[in-house]
């Protein structure tokens, strides 16, 4: 079968085979904001003709913002609790019959206390990530936008959305703190400025535009120099994400463990940061994505097993 | 006397009479970053130089970015507590004998949680607004750095500052937040929809990247439409600021009252936040800044009174 993550700047592809083994990977910069014509049938031919042109009828699933309303076709959101075969069965078909895509939809969650949050892409993840050993708990897909989800009975019971790493990009672009920052993107990791900016996080999160001038000030009094600023800032932010989700109880009261869903270096990161809050976490598998779709697609009855 | 305000991208000044009159008013875009040659020499001349053709042997008196080591000559911080003699004493020299400029030191604080804080130019402002009326208590300045000052005894004994106005400039320009938001910077003001905002800021303000993301699911789910999301991301930031200072003691349990200092638009912003936070706030008079300038010039023996 064919998998793709289809979201919003990036597509990623992978052919699988017997087992959901990876036979093949490709990916483009053909995320849905690149599909500019509007012409998604045309962008998905395109990627995917390689692996079409040897095995014309392969299935083929995709997650992602191509199910959203600026995507493909929208798959209306499932609400959660939803697991498996929730989000198997409500798959959207897309393309020509000799060309479909069928899109798995996100999931929505309207939280206790009156928030609605949504995902879409992260809930193949995190299916993946069970297959991959993990069983209930609670899974973190740092990122742009965070997002922690707990799973009970092998289903999505509530999850939360942190504008964490948005939050940082355009403070390190856009504010006051970025000027006595490196201008290089590429920024040198310092381990030891990072956790104190977490346990600043921590400690004081619920007063946070505060503690950002704060950067500025360590600064102002050379407590923290300009190659080790960004790292402090990180550190405040995913502290502050942490105490947070402490407060409004995304991480439970007896929470000892995590799994950590996404890019290796920030994942280690967080795992230093969950360390700090007593969570210890492990990372998972770098391919819980077409994992977690050959799941579905086996689920869809898409694949004879 | 000359009374001037020498900010970061301003410079405002006021010719002051007997008693501290306000005689004449003048305000350019001179602020010390667009004084980009350094001759700030040259920018007071030009700036003074109607009310001094006429008086040359005017005393001189500012506050602001001017005192800072990107000004023209550095007037180091006074640490807190501090107070209208230890303010007026500790003013420095700029300028030639006979275009002569005294720097007001802006004000430091080690707060007890150790955080470092740093004022310059408010400090003034509030000298002015206890001369105002306003006596000991709270003093609350919000703008693109909002500044807490408490004051006992008619000494300023501790401050924090928020970076809340420039939290809501960078994410409105530049987050996908902004996306959701009109095009044009002249946002029409929604009371309603602030004062959810508010609420859901001083309610949920410990767990900020979360509500922040919750802006745009509100956009998503049409329960916030586009022309009100400026005014419900302003609420939440404002809020998230006063849920803050509640809980890092900025405003003290039994605080019932505060003085608002700056623009009056945002004020009033902020007089029905704090309200919502029961807090009574009074706006002072907007010349706080020259009656400020003129007690502290009378306080350093400039004045023959």
């Amino acid at each position: 079968m064919i998998a793709l993550d289809w979201g919003t700047t990036s597509l990623r592809g992978w052919l699988l085979g017997d087992g959901g083994t990876v036979l093949d990977r490709h990916a483009a910069a053909s995320g849905i904001m690149a599909v500019t014509d509007g012409n998604f049938d045309a962008a998905y031919r395109t990627f995917t003709a390689g692996w079409r042109a040897a095995q014309p009828a392969l299935p083929a699933l995709a997650s992602g913002m191509i199910g959203s309303r600026q995507g493909w076709v929208e798959a209306p959101y499932v609400a959660c609790p939803a697991g498996l075969a929730d989000l198997a069965g409500r798959g959207v078909m897309a393309g020509e019959a000799e060309a479909a895509l069928r899109i798995v939809p996100g999931l929505s969650w309207r939280a206790p206390d009156g928030m609605t949050d949504v995902m879409r892409g992260e809930e193949s993840q995190i299916i993946g990530a069970l297959d991959d050993g993990g069983g209930d708990g609670l899974f973190v897909l740092p990122g742009t936008h965070s997002k922690w989800a707990r799973v009970e009975g092998g289903r999505i019971v509530g999850f939360a959305t942190y504008m964490t790493g948005e939050l940082f990009a355009v403070l390190r672009g856009h504010s006051i703190l970025g000027r006595m920052m490196p201008a290089d993107g590429a920024m040198a990791h310092d381990s030891r400025t990072f956790a104190a900016g977490v346990a600043d996080g921590l400690d004081h999160g619920h007063d946070l535009p505060r503690r950002l001038f704060g950067v500025r000030t360590r600064g102002l009094f050379g407590d923290l120099g300009e190659p080790a600023a960004p790292s402090f800032l990180s550190g405040l932010l995913i502290g502050a994400e942490l105490a947070g989700a402490r407060a409004s109880g995304q991480i439970g009261a007896g929470a000892t463990a995590a799994t950590l869903i996404g890019e290796t270096t920030l994942c280690t990161r967080y795992a230093e940061a969950l360390a700090m809050a007593g969570i210890a976490a492990r990372i998972a598998d770098a391919d819980v994505t077409p994992r977690g779709l050959w799941r579905l697609a086996c689920a869809a009855g898409m694949i004879d097993t």
